[in-house]
């Protein structure tokens, strides 16, 4: 306790000094910077994941193939305390999945069971179906039994944007159709897939049932197919047979992998990626391209470091984040695991939002830091990064974080084809492009080595900090 | 007989007359053509076939549900002499396919049988991947028993261009790697898909068995896992395994649709498309497009027909060939059927290659005829066709036709994404743009008019005629 008090007292100083990145470590970022932007580590660990392990369900015996490699391959670049932080957690995976139009014009759809669903039972359930535009129009019908037995089709579309913004409004019919099909007596909910392709890829993700004696089976169509059952239903009533299988255990184990770069105090950065994909695609841009693009700014980081003999001001610690796609488990048992740890925790940032260029940062800072917001914003723009705003969510894994007061910044990537991929079979290696990807390691370096060096840190100077 | 002199010698004109395409026929194929880019009986069809049908693999019973449906809609549209000329075919469909990285990355991958390969046997085959570059590398491999239990992948890539010529140098694996693999002893053969997307989608397709004695499973990798596959191996030796199930029949009945409009001869132009589509999509492209775009053409001729009481010079027949894909048997079994009437085929195009705009007309004509394709291409100028060659196919199923000596033409479809889709679950209907899908029945309508009307014919004075 001696060695936090001293160490935050270290980093506690006047108000004009706080809101200051000292020239060098700018200088020091900008460098950073320009080295990223040639960076091959971060496509290697992209590349070394998801050839090596390929689709890693949280939980599932791949991801801990992954936890192995991550283990020795984040040794083998020469970071320090690399360890698993392990966890429990209840495991759901598909056996199979089928579905098809049975009457009038039999043949078959391309459908996912989302996350969590339940099974249909052997033999599979068929019913007609009754379309909704949207889930709002699904949740105003009337609860008279007219769905009894019959399969929901949440039709809702997803809109196109550069921030993602399209996803927060789309995905509430994931678990929506399920949970308001249920109430209404449905034997069972279909959706449009929450992404933005016009291809044959269903989109998984995780649904959550709202009431434990109402559960019905969920399941995704591709957009091809959401169409098609619409044309379909345009001609007259549509029959459709659903067959899903899944498998459960109660508590299987999952795990955080950390490695560090040690500091001069005992604060820390958090930076990092999710290692756990979901099972249809081997989880490159999804969150392969997040876990490399932090360790490929770890690593420039570690070899400044190690050029110049000089530490950083807090530890940088990179995390992959376990079981994220299935409800934030890595992340809530960091924040349970680390919690008398969390008032040093000087900042933290996930990448799990592609591959493709970062424009804009957002931030979580103290009212009284919000300079330092443009100070690090004159180094970053050179990436062509702008000055987003400061209601920063931080990124997934790091909530629970940003719940407990840590700050947090999201370096904000173009998200304009991100949902054309996430969640389905389609997410692979080859859909990206290093240079992008390397653009996101030379900002995630430049901005953790600020973040790490500049004292006072970000949090409001009024906010308890561990000294006070 | 008297009939079929009578109408020949009727369109047995001097070379003088017989070079030239009357003003009025011209005109009237220049309003068609204006009619034809408004029109939606084009999309319309395909949207009807794709829709109440969906995927028909010939031989199937889809397929014969898909005949049944041509004939009452092409009763419905107010053709003549419509019906179905029935042939027997042998019939080949897949169970199911299965193949996975066993060691030392196990993981899924993306597989299809290629249309015609053998099963494995229940339980599949396993074996270290061979990976050859090209066919070509694989043909230059010794005979030395190297690949005795092996699994040859044929690694070759393809080359996107717009008039589609890169895939007769890539399809040659597709029965090629089999085949080449099985006289060395290799237990199976993997290839990259014959196409030119990035995307999940393995394209299936037909292969054939040079050697009945010597039949090994073959199967096409979709292009990112061709690349996982290829990435594998570069960190080492690879096994794969591969479980595929067909099942086959000695012999079941498929057939041409077939629907007219009667002309003042016995002369006959033929158009269309095949009814037929692989097992994996709903066949939009491939070829509920040609169906749709011949049938729009065909119906915009017959409404000008009926509203001028004028019959054209020459029959039209639309034909909706069954059974193309395996292997061009509606094809061959019309070739057979009306090989007494092929003198009288005085002209035959097919649309089989997507649903975008044509840009080129390709031709067959007599060497004495050639002044013709200036005088249509004056039309079809207006729509943005070039002169092409003169050496066309006319398309696959009136090749056997072309072969016999009939004048054909190739209206040459914008092929630049055609093999992103070719053969794979993604041939969806929204993958078609109308108003493209409208130029196409626009072209058709036009040259069929002027193919139709112009006396003389297209084929070489020198060459016999029925008259003579």
């Amino acid at each position: 306790m001696k060695r936090l008090l001293l160490a935050a007292s270290a980093l506690c100083l006047t108000a004009a000094q706080a809101q200051t990145i000292p020239d060098e470590v700018r200088e020091e970022a900008e460098a950073l910077l320009e080295a990223g932007m040639e960076d091959s580590v971060g496509y290697e660990t992209v590349k070394q994941l998801t050839t090596r392990v390929g689709a890693r369900l949280g939980g599932s015996e791949a991801e801990e193939r992954a936890r192995e490699w991550a283990e020795g391959y984040l040794e083998e670049l020469g970071f320090s305390n690399v360890r698993t932080e392990t966890f429990t957690m209840p495991y759901w995976e598909r056996s199979y999945e089928y579905a098809a139009i049975e009457t009038p014009f039999p043949q078959e759809l391309e459908i996912t069971a989302l996350g969590g669903s339940i099974g249909t039972g052997r033999g599979g359930v068929s019913g007609e179906v009754v379309r909704f535009e949207s889930l709002d129009d699904l949740i105003e019908a009337p609860m008279d039994g007219s769905l009894r037995g019959k399969i929901v089709f949440v039709d809702e579309g997803m809109t196109r944007t550069q921030d993602g913004s399209g996803y927060g409004v789309a995905v509430r019919k994931r678990s929506g159709a399920a949970n308001e099909g249920a109430k209404r007596g449905a034997a069972a909910a279909l959706i449009r897939s929450v992404g933005t392709d016009r291809h044959r890829f269903p989109h998984t993700g995780a649904m959550r049932y709202a009431d434990e004696d109402a559960k019905i089976p969920a399941a995704a169509l591709s957009f091809p197919d959401a169409e098609q059952l619409a044309r379909a239903m345009e001609l007259g009533p549509v029959t459709v047979s659903l067959d899903i299988g899944v498998k459960t255990k109660r508590e299987v184990t999952s795990g955080n992998v950390i490695a560090e770069i040690k500091g001069q105090t005992d604060e820390i950065v958090v930076i990092g990626g999710h290692l756990d994909s979901w099972d249809l695609g081997t989880g490159a841009i999804d969150d392969g391209a997040g876990v490399g693009i932090t360790t490929g700014a770890a690593k420039l980081i570690l070899d400044h470091v190690s050029e110049t003999g000089e530490k950083p001001l807090r530890t940088i610690r990179l995390v992959y984040w376990g079981a994220e796609e299935v409800g934030l488990l890595g992340a809530r048992a960091y924040a349970e695991a680390h919690r008398d740890e969390l008032p040093l925790h000087a900042m933290a940032a996930e990448s799990d939002f592609g591959a493709r260029e970062i424009w804009q940062m957002d931030t979580r800072f103290g009212e009284d830091k919000l300079p330092l917001r443009q100070q690090m914003i004159r180094v970053l723009a050179r990436a062509g990064v702008a000055l987003g705003n400061n209601q920063a969510s931080g990124g997934p894994d790091v909530s629970p974080l940003a719940a407990a007061g840590v700050p947090v910044v999201t370096l904000r990537q173009n998200g304009w084809d991100y949902f054309d991929l996430h969640h389905t079979a389609d997410d692979t290696l080859d859909k990206i492009d290093e240079d992008e990807l390397a653009q996101n390691v030379a900002v995630y370096a430049a901005f953790t080595w600020m973040a790490a060096n500049t004292p006072g840190g970000f949090r409001a100077q009024a906010q308890p900090q561990a000294s006070e």
